[in-house]
């Protein structure tokens, strides 16, 4: 066995292990019985403190520095795979089990205290468990080394290589843009009703029409499946066993529909990984941000066009048929992008949407810097919402306590999000050079395509490129807003008919 | 921390992959897509490789080996779970983990190729990979010890304490027994009809009334769930977190009814075992003829019974009015207790059943002992069938492809069906001493103190104690066949109205 062969062993064991803890986490959010939180939250722990170990332990150490001095002698796909290992690796040793196990464990208890509180509206259910969280994330963000701000820490496991000094003049400029192209929506308003979003659409048929629309997109079901849950989301234990999950709402088409588009851009995300990635940290997507920016690809690139309804609005006409009698492919495009200001992230339009995620970012920023204390989130959460969107939720369960984020200690994700927007916007300006009929092609429900160019792009490199090296190579620059803010205008001014 | 609170983490580790591992399974069988079955095949190797390890590595063995020297100032619980713990090490530590790991590969292969052997009725797709079964079978049976049949190890896995020896003269005067009252019934077989069971029966009201019947018997739901499988099962991840599997017939009643009430019962057993036991190898049913004895006991003992009938048979008149018309309580109970040879093991009745697992018992034995080949098996089968039962299955689908068990390499296993129905029968007896009006009770649809005497009696105590010390304490004396014969023989008296 050479030392790659034994690297190999250590890296197929620790995927499997991610696969069991993905699958654990999958069961719980969709089947598992309510009576089993504390076993669950033992079971997840042990399976995190065991990855821990297998990344960490001396064996592995030993391996690691050997391969250091290999690297010259291994094929380029070998390099790749050691080079994501080895990044693991080097932010893990840092980290002891124990706190590995401490966060695994508060974040069981701390989304059980979440769900609670929300139900409640009472934030003091939730807060003590908040604390605890921040209290650890702190102390993971000063583990993981020197930085300029110690948020950087915690940014870099979702986005490598992210900063705040990177993000912070893009969001600026983001949020500055924004705020300009809605006074000019906003003088417009009128001119768009999205009622017809809200009837009463039967949820099986919502279910099934949205699982036809992603097969017809390309997500394989011979190597993934759909099922109900209280917040959608895609987990995958290997690309070949790939699950998305979805809510439907009877009174919002919106949810289900592109709810489930969403986690299907995930989804085909992972299944496009190169097979030679199987069972290695390479198999993988590279980042939140470039997951985020498949799935909001396929959302709303894509499935909010107005090309993609010339197409599907026959088939939502066939299904039903008094629910959107009277209105047109246009009514029902510019329904369903119609941007306006509003108390949720997830409910919220392409445009307004990301100053939900600015004031989110610079909430973690401070509570991470210790300069606000989490006692006073409600309070400050509640002030950003006035300045930045001009309303204020009328309790915590429609303000802070909105997202499941926190209580698992995902701090540092949020910016993924839009992230995600950028990046989305900048590959589809790529794509458009490459595949110059592309906006044909989806108004006649093509998109073999469109899914072979980001298999190819994006996809296949899995976790084996960084996000920064994918954004470069596939569009030619750094991250910018610049592509977003003219595709959000431009989607504006078509759907507002500005002048 | 003490040598026990060490010790403990490690038994805790191995509980939570345990667990994990038993949810891959249930997965697998439930909602896995089908292109998966390789990537779930590594996930459950590399859990059964890292369980081996826990329980066999250096550190494991020091923690025994002390722990050996301080059994004294341990309380008796901890005892019990020490003895428990013990007796896994001492059996993992004869096994390699090549040889752990290459068995739950095979059977992952073996169960795939099984399903397909079976669908082209085609020993030969089977037959390599039983033969490997075997092989890795008599292996891991000549390393656990010497023994006087080396099949006496594998029946110790499933059944602690059982052998050959033991089991051989019970089996001969259980079949002497059955091959009498078979006689008798036989001449009286046409006073029983069951055609009702087989008219049709909406899927969904019949897996509603098992639902609602086995909520009634006490199977919790709150800690328990119902899916759908193509195998009916019962796993569990902790006491917490229970799961059932049915399957649905819609010509035929008795699948989906008897199948869960069956499930529900090793449900119920894992449910009622004692918390202090929870997360430790004490924390699991005594042994697999335990767990039949509690299936059985419900399904049968109680569900097959004329006073459950009484209490039951209006409910399913309202659920299934035309499909029962015409038929009384007492027809319906003489129809599911028809007793007569068949080609199915699953779908015998309770006489005629344990004539199914001899003839599986006798051909284990002799592969394993290596005085049958593999590829006689289809043969030898055929002619044991006809020899015991009278019938010959028409090709392999229907005789020695029924059953998943061998593809598992659940080699050992069949005996607990036969252990569990005399056991179940054992219980009954001592259970009508301590409960007098328990047949009353049963006729009420009272299942609560019938529940708890099992709870106290059988239950709590996991797997702290040996089957044959469970039997000995609860019934007053060791296994025997004499129990079950009398009951079937009364049952069978009672359904043909024999004199």
């Amino acid at each position: 066995m050479t030392t790659y062969d034994n690297l190999l062993r250590v890296m197929n064991t620790v995927a499997d292990l991610g696969a069991a803890g993905a699958l654990l986490g999958w069961d719980q959010e969709t089947y598992m019985p309510d009576g089993s939180v504390m076993g669950r939250a033992n079971q997840m722990a042990t399976i995190s403190a065991l990855i821990h170990h297998h990344v960490t332990c001396a064996e592995t150490r030993e391996l690691a520095s050997e391969i250091r001095d290999q690297l010259d002698g291994l094929a380029d796909e070998q390099k790749r795979i050691v080079r994501t290992f080895i990044r693991d690796h080097e932010m893990a040793v840092k980290l002891p089990v124990e706190l590995v196990e401490d966060m695994s464990r508060t974040a069981a208890m701390a989304q059980d205290a979440w769900k609670r509180a929300r139900a409640a509206s009472d934030f003091t259910i939730f807060q003590p468990l908040l604390e605890k969280t921040v209290e650890l994330k702190r102390r993971e963000a000063s583990l993981l080394g020197q930085a300029a701000h110690p948020y950087d820490n915690l940014l870099d496991q979702y986005e490598p290589g992210l900063t705040v000094d990177i993000i912070t003049p893009v969001f600026d400029r983001l949020r500055k843009g924004t705020v300009e192209l809605l006074a000019s929506v906003s003088a417009a308003q009128g001119s768009v009703s999205d009622s017809a979003l809200y009837r009463t659409y039967d949820k099986d048929s919502q279910l099934a029409l949205a699982t036809e629309i992603i097969a017809k997109l390309g997500f394989d079901f011979a190597t993934g499946r759909v099922d109900l849950s209280a917040h959608p989301f895609c987990t995958n234990f290997g690309k070949h066993d790939v699950r998305l999950t979805t809510r439907v709402r009877e009174n919002d088409l919106r949810s289900c529909l592109f709810g489930l588009v969403h986690e299907a851009g995930h989804g085909m995300y992972e299944q496009g990984i190169g097979e030679a990635f199987e069972r290695t940290p390479a198999g993988q997507g590279a980042s939140m941000g470039i997951h985020e920016s498949q799935s909001l690809f396929w959302e709303n690139v894509i499935a909010r066009s107005e090309e993609f309804w010339q197409w599907a609005f026959p088939r939502l006409q066939q299904v039903f048929p008094e629910q959107v009698a009277g209105l047109t492919a246009r009514d029902f495009y510019r329904a369903i992008n119609k941007m306006q200001p509003s108390l949720n992230r997830v409910e919220s339009d392409e445009l307004t949407y990301n100053l939900h995620i600015i004031l989110r970012f610079e909430i973690e920023r401070d509570l991470i810097a210790g300069v606000l204390e989490v006692a006073d989130v409600p309070r400050v959460w509640n002030e950003k919402m006035q300045a930045s969107l001009g309303v204020v939720p009328p309790n915590d369960a429609e303000g802070c306590l909105q997202d499941v984020h926190w209580s698992f200690g995902g701090i540092g994700y949020f910016p993924s999000y839009t992230l995600g927007k950028l990046y989305a916007a900048m590959e589809w300006n790529a794509m458009q050079k490459d595949i110059p009929d592309v906006r044909e092609q989806i108004r006649s429900g093509e998109f073999a395509q469109i899914l072979s160019w980001l298999r190819e792009q994006i996809h296949t490199v899995g976790r084996s490129e960084t996000p920064a090296e994918i954004v470069q190579r596939v569009c030619g620059r750094p991250l910018t807003e610049t592509d977003f803010l003219a595709y959000v205008g431009a989607k504006a001014q078509d759907v507002y008919e500005l002048d």
